[in-house]
């Protein structure tokens, strides 16, 4: 330990540190200032950037030992504070640059320095900055941020009030529909909201640190466990392996269709009998630190057999490979489509023009800033609280409690603050651990995954392999008919691997009038990283099949691929895939929108194009549901407190798409009639003990399900409080009346789930989007930049224009990741933020539009459908299908890294 | 662990605690916002006040389970910060109101509320609030505290700007003399100085935290110590006993003459054969977590055999007493004092009055603020540093190195920003153990006692008992003689307990010319608390005897008792109690000035007095010396650093006295040549390994001493930086010509060490002080009431107003407490601030009048004096002679409860 002098945010402190130790630590452990958060840890993110002697520094890296004697540091707490705010972090309020705000204090220190050095930057030049200092976003697309720091460097400049920068409400007073800022942003760009691992540094000194015991081969059979060493560790209270979970040692995988061959008990909490994946947890230390957690779990001897390990579909499916659990096939599930008749029938006739191709997808990694993290701990009654980054309580409560081996009433899971999880959350990841060690020791227990630990031991997309032939008539252009096979990659468990392949099935063609259709999808277990959600869970896969193949058709037939999409997309009349009618028939008005703007960068990349250069443009179609398959539900609640602030209660989790204002939208909306200020209007964090089940915030859902369930109970409201004469009961006079104060909401969609057949009603609500991208591709080394995209959007009427926007350009600079460079599928390699592909500022385009089509929804509250899923359903095709455009170089295989590509321009004769 | 969602200076927060926690914990433990400090921890001292939905709570109080949900809680980071400052916090600053500064953010907190419910209070009612809300403050008599919250109050009712709050240089730009706020004044008003609690939280995780096992009888022999249960709580990492110790387990008490009959090596570090005092530390139990250490420290049994307890003088000298210390007699120093012929052959003259008496003073408690705490930690090269509350801590270093079993080069000392102590560190107290800890585990460690550890584990002021006789000629009203004896209770450690009988020695009758004295005092071992310094260390009980024996031969005489002081006061060609010549001869002009007041007072006193409440007016000498016995050093430096700043470095420790200020002081007016602005003078916080050998912070030694080193090295500096042709070299400048930039300065002092006859040159700098004390008596209740204090001083030039002031003001007040309330004689009983006897707001007059005489002192810097220990000299005799003038009641010992008082009242016939 050594002495350091240095001042933090002008105050001099003389601290004690161990020199290894990074500024990040001693800030937020020993100095407590959780502002700065930690990301990655590993310098590559920026989430913890501060100020040293006026630079930018990423304070995971620098180390104490190099921090200058009397260095003067700045944190976002120095910056500015909620009751003083800097005009950047004004700027980032208003321009909605925050969206879950886990980098956000990093990018404001950052951009403090820049504004600093240089009064006027341009876009680029502050594009140039976040690229140089690293400063990384996986929700905004990056706009949003540039946006906001010129509009704080007009403030800082003189040419503006800062005050400009506030929220002004529109005449009417509306919140729907408005370009209101979420309700946590101010907590969000002053560094003061608590995410989990803030909150677990602020959990009582009797608090556990975990460390995991993982496993470091793929598959392998568990001979012994021996943990008499790292028990006798200092500071460990308890080593805790499978034998001391009280309960059945099994996340439940929930089938959710009958013919699944699986009944869910697959995934164990700690592994007992098998190693299924690297990575997966053996043993858990718990002690009164980390550092000590992690020096016991070094301790831990685990004898393994090993087993071969599968780690694709090819592998798994060989005739000699045994089965990962035993019992169970590895090609778990099958699900079917039929619809019309036997395409091949059709394809034979006359006239008709086929393509075939088989195409692959990715292991895309969600590349979150925040790592996984939670923690958990037992009330006074001995019940278990589990705070983690879940985003589907109740989901995730009926997946653990049996496992745990606790009831539903002794077991409560609820949300940190947290980082955009984009899905893979959907799954519970450490919830049981936390649970189970709660339990065990009976004490607060904290657990936080580093960046490897986060990359290599949560879900990931799961890779489709497909077969797909599509055919046209020469003459009209018409589609006649579609026939695909795919193995789903599911990794070793089995957890929505049944809906997942049903996405396949929903979504491969979606978009087009296909009057012949057979599909088949199974989903295959490997020794690979276990399959989560991912933000248009299964829609890239099936658009990287179906809208490769439109192209590849579009190309043969000769026809303009975006004339030979309109020709066939679908318009009144027309069912989707699953067979059921259509919610909304924007797609021709789409077209028609989208054709001039098509045609000009169509010229524009034929007059740009060099031989080294060359540019094109690529077009694709994407559709997505909202909601659980079949008979969706949500509940919540509207209660008028002793304030006369009204609660809007749900379990509507936000992971930074907006929660707080999409809830706050919707019940302003609904009350009108009794013009309360939006201010007035309190969101709840979600809870298991406390709010009702909403469902998970998935599948771009909470807004038509949760949302209508808030309205529901905001109209049942305005029904109890009204008063005779006119107007409304305050809460004095409510309770003087004897009039209830709480109104639940309860909201269900009358949908039918898919059949074996394929075909139902499995989402009463769409999303319709067209991508146009714009790229070019440089001849030589293959590397691919776009330039620009565009998407027409119809997300039915919008609720907050802000929090759409980020959604909309957060989804696309995804998807230019997975098109391009994301992947997880070298288990050693891809464990950072860097090298699993994450996009930075410089890989994302400036330029990005959006244009809305408002075409009103049923069942979606005010006309309002979802929004999340859109922007990532086949962004990443339209980018494929501009290489094309632009090099005659077809990629089939995402992501197109410059190896890819280099190989596809070859086989195109580049 | 319960879930609590409240608001934290505007920020929502929601944390995790456990219920019965304080919210003081939380706030400090959990959120890292230590600028509430706790000090008493039982809601008797404010110093945790924070504001709770609008009123003052004491937060180390409210369980968190009361906590109202959406409670809105403010604290001292919430009322301001060092970039934008509170009106109330500029006032402190400019007032001198935080001296120490430990209770400052209390004071300031609930100082907001005050001023938010009431706009233009008067003081009276500012008085009232703090008494009402239990604001405590043991450095600043209060007065300064009211001041700046009247000043506040104009500036929030809009009278003043807050700029006028502002300190403004004198137009000379002399920081000597003048009423510049002292360094640390920013960061004690805002809660951001760390004090050792403070950085004890602060420390890495691997820190432990250290409870103690102590002896609850106050004397046994020691059979056994078992700690196998303890060994295996959770937490813990290591239970330490004497067997764990590598030295000699003993701290060095420094006998300081020959004839003292004890070795100093009697006080154990952990008790090894004997417990000596109730309290002593007999293991430590090293933990993650408090609560654990604390937890595992009661499971460790310690086999006793008690032994007959003697908790006062006349007990530990019975015949049949057994030795303390087996080998060493319990009256373990005896020192003389002979001066002229014997007393008794004055007395026995003709027309000579004599008074006899016996009086006993108190075991007077420190009764900090903040209770002891401090922590220690190996360095990269396994060497120890201690950080605590020390006061001396090359003297601590010398005192405990071979008793942990370190070399000085292996074993550090180093102050943390502290509260007041008053004198009570002038001993070290955990420095050994937390050495002994940190050596033993490896690892920082942390101790803070409890507020019961702390008063029952610290030492206090030894009390006097005396049989004291004088004699004066009735026609002269001249002194012709003293004689006196005493014992000195010194609880079981000799450490400075010759040191302490010498004091007595010196002071007993100081004041006065007096041709024949005979005396001795004898230092006696009890099981009572051990004798530590405390500020005047030795005279308040040596003027208890003297100034109360002149108070009665004046009535004796019929003489006025101010008249009768003055006629035998020091004049020229005096000698003091050691036979010293004067430094100063100040108090013949100090009584002329005084008696105008005086007479005043008197009338005030007989027109005010009724039946019932009787006034009175009182008057006593007060006299102390600056320094360590005989011939004292110091040592300092300074340094021109690369920013052209000058470190004035040195070993000055702070306790709340102004080192910073009186470092910076003195430098500036050394180094006035080269015109550098106060603010680029850095002041040092003592530390073993970077500062020089300055002595330790007591004896009002360190203006003279360690000033005087500073005045040396910085007059070492200009010579060494003139340049030829006039003006003085920059930093650049010095290195080019390769001057040094470091200059040191010594300095020392010819004293001479008083003999075995009392008799030498203890002190080359004196204080002289006439105390006037006005009271009133409740003759019903015996309740005495201090309406005013008035302080004739000379303490040489005056280096800084504002802390010369704040210094008298506070030593006043602890007298009225010394006079009145403050005792630790019942072990089990005295161990809070309240049963303490602290004298609260209302128990100290807002009315206390400083007069000075600055009579230059060769020996101190340029004129000044020490100042610190006059105060607290004998202004509790003034108050007594006070009740005496008022009632006829003539108390002897002290403290003068209401019940001393009555009984007094009685003898004396009311």
């Amino acid at each position: 330990m050594i002495q350091k002098q240095f001042s933090v945010n002008g105050v001099e402190r003389i601290v004690f540190v161990d020199p290894e130790a990074p500024l990040s630590s001693i800030l937020r452990e020993q100095l407590g200032l959780t502002g700065t958060k930690v990301g990655c840890g590993e310098a590559q993110c920026g989430a913890c950037s501060v100020i040293v002697d006026g630079k930018v520094v990423r304070s995971c890296a620098l180390r104490m030992k190099r921090l200058p004697e009397y260095a003067q540091v700045t944190t976002i707490e120095g910056i500015g504070t909620p009751d003083n705010l800097h005009p950047l972090q004004r700027a980032f309020i208003k321009i909605g640059a925050a969206q879950c705000g886990f980098c956000t204090p990093g990018f404001i220190v950052s951009a403090k320095v820049l504004l600093d050095e240089n009064k006027k930057p341009s876009r680029e030049e502050v594009r140039d900055w976040f690229q140089k200092n690293r400063n990384a976003c996986r929700c905004t697309g990056y706009i949003p941020i540039v946006d906001a720091v010129m509009e704080a460097a007009k403030v800082l400049r003189g040419e503006m009030k800062a005050e400009e920068l506030d929220y002004k409400e529109p005449a009417d007073g509306r919140v729907f529909g408005s370009y209101r800022p979420r309700p946590t942003a101010v907590a969000k760009v002053t560094g003061t909201l608590d995410y989990g691992a803030d909150r677990g540094l602020k959990l009582p000194p009797n608090a556990l640190h975990i460390a995991l015991v993982q496993a470091e081969v793929s598959h392998a059979n568990i001979r012994g466990i021996d943990i008499s060493e790292a028990a006798k560790m200092p500071g460990v209270f308890k080593v805790i392996t499978h034998k001391d979970v009280k309960g059945k040692n099994r996340i439940n995988g929930l089938p959710a269709v009958p013919y699944n061959k699986c009944d869910g008990w697959d995934r164990p909490i700690l592994c007992d009998t098998k190693v299924f994946q690297y990575g997966d947890a053996i043993a858990m230390v718990c002690a009164s630190s980390y550092e000590e957690a992690v020096a016991a779990a070094k301790k831990v001897k685990v004898d393994l057999d090993p087993l071969p390990a599968y780690l694709n579909v090819q592998a798994a499916r060989e005739p000699d490979a045994i089965e990962i659990h035993p019992g169970t096939p590895n090609v778990f599930f099958t699900q079917d489509l039929e619809w019309g008749g036997d395409p091949e029938a059709a394809f034979a006739k006359d006239g008709v023009v086929t393509v075939e191709e088989r195409v692959g997808t990715s292991r895309q990694p969600h590349l979150t800033i925040e790592p996984d993290v939670g923690f958990a701990y037992p009330d006074e009654e001995g019940r278990i609280h589990v705070y983690s980054k879940s985003i589907g309580v109740h989901l995730h409560q009926a997946m653990i409690c049996e496992g745990v081996g606790l009831q539903s009433d002794q077991l409560f899971l609820a949300c940190n603050p947290m980082g955009g999880t984009f899905g893979y959350k959907f799954s519970p990841t450490m919830e049981a651990l936390v649970a189970v060690a709660a339990l065990d020791t009976g004490r607060p227990v904290f657990l936080r995954y580093t960046y490897k630990q986060h990359m290599q031991y949560t879900g990931k997309r799961s890779p489709f392999f497909f077969t797909i032939k599509m055919g046209a008539d020469k003459q009209t252009g018409k589609i006649v008919g579609l026939k695909y096979e795919f193995d789903m990659d599911h990794g070793p468990y089995s957890e929505f691997g049944d809906l997942l392949t049903l996405r396949g099935i929903q979504f491969t063609g979606a978009g087009y009038d296909i009057p012949n259709v057979r599909g088949q999808g199974r989903a295959v277990f490997t020794n690979h990283a276990w399959g989560s959600a991912f933000r248009s869970y299964g829609s890239p896969q099936a658009f990287m099949a179906s809208e490769t193949i439109v192209d590849e058709l579009a190309a043969k037939l000769g026809m303009d691929p975006l004339e030979f999409r309109a020709l066939n997309a679908y318009r009144e009349g027309s069912v989707n895939r699953s067979g059921q009618d259509l919610d909304s028939h924007s797609l021709p008005k789409m077209f028609d929108a989208l054709r001039p703007k098509y045609k000009a960068a169509l010229e524009k990349a034929k007059k740009d194009s060099t031989p080294a250069l060359k540019k094109g443009v690529g077009i694709s179609v994407g559709v997505y549901g909202c909601g659980l398959d079949g008979p969706d539900s949500s509940a919540a609640f509207a209660e008028l407190n002793p304030d006369n602030t009204i609660t809007v209660g749900s379990s509507w989790e936000d992971h930074g798409q907006g929660a707080d204002a999409g809830a706050i939208g919707v019940a302003h909306e609904a009350l009108r009639p009794m013009k309360v200020a939006a201010d007035r209007l309190r969101f709840t964090w979600p809870d298991t003990f406390k709010t009702p089940n909403s469902g998970p915030a998935g599948g771009s859902r909470s807004q038509v399900m949760t949302g209508s369930a808030i309205r529901v109970a905001c109209e049942a409201m305005l029904e109890g409080l009204k008063k005779p004469g006119g107007g409304y009961l305050t809460y004095e006079e409510a309770v003087k009346a004897n009039k209830p104060l709480r109104y639940d909401g309860a909201y269900s969609v009358p949908g039918v789930p898919c059949d074996a057949k394929g075909l139902g009603k499995p989402f009463m609500v769409y999303m319709y989007g067209i991508f146009m991208a714009e790229v070019t591709v440089d001849v030589a080394t293959g590397k691919t930049a776009v330039d620009k995209m565009t998407l027409m959007a119809d997300v039915g009427k919008v609720n907050n224009r802000l929090i759409l926007d980020g959604q909309l350009y957060g989804g696309m600079a995804q998807g230019i990741g997975l098109a391009l460079s994301e992947d997880f599928e070298d288990i050693q390699k891809h464990i950072s933020l860097i090298s699993g592909g994450l996009p930075f500022i410089k890989d994302v385009p400036d330029n990005m539009e959006l244009v809305y089509f408002e075409e009103p929804r049923e069942y979606g509250p005010f006309g309002a459908a979802g929004c999340g899923e859109l922007p990532l359903s086949s962004p990443h095709v339209s980018i494929l299908n501009a290489i094309y455009n632009a090099s005659g170089a077809r990629v089939t295989q995402i992501p197109a890294r410059p190896d890819v590509v280099l190989k596809a321009l070859k086989a195109a004769g580049n």
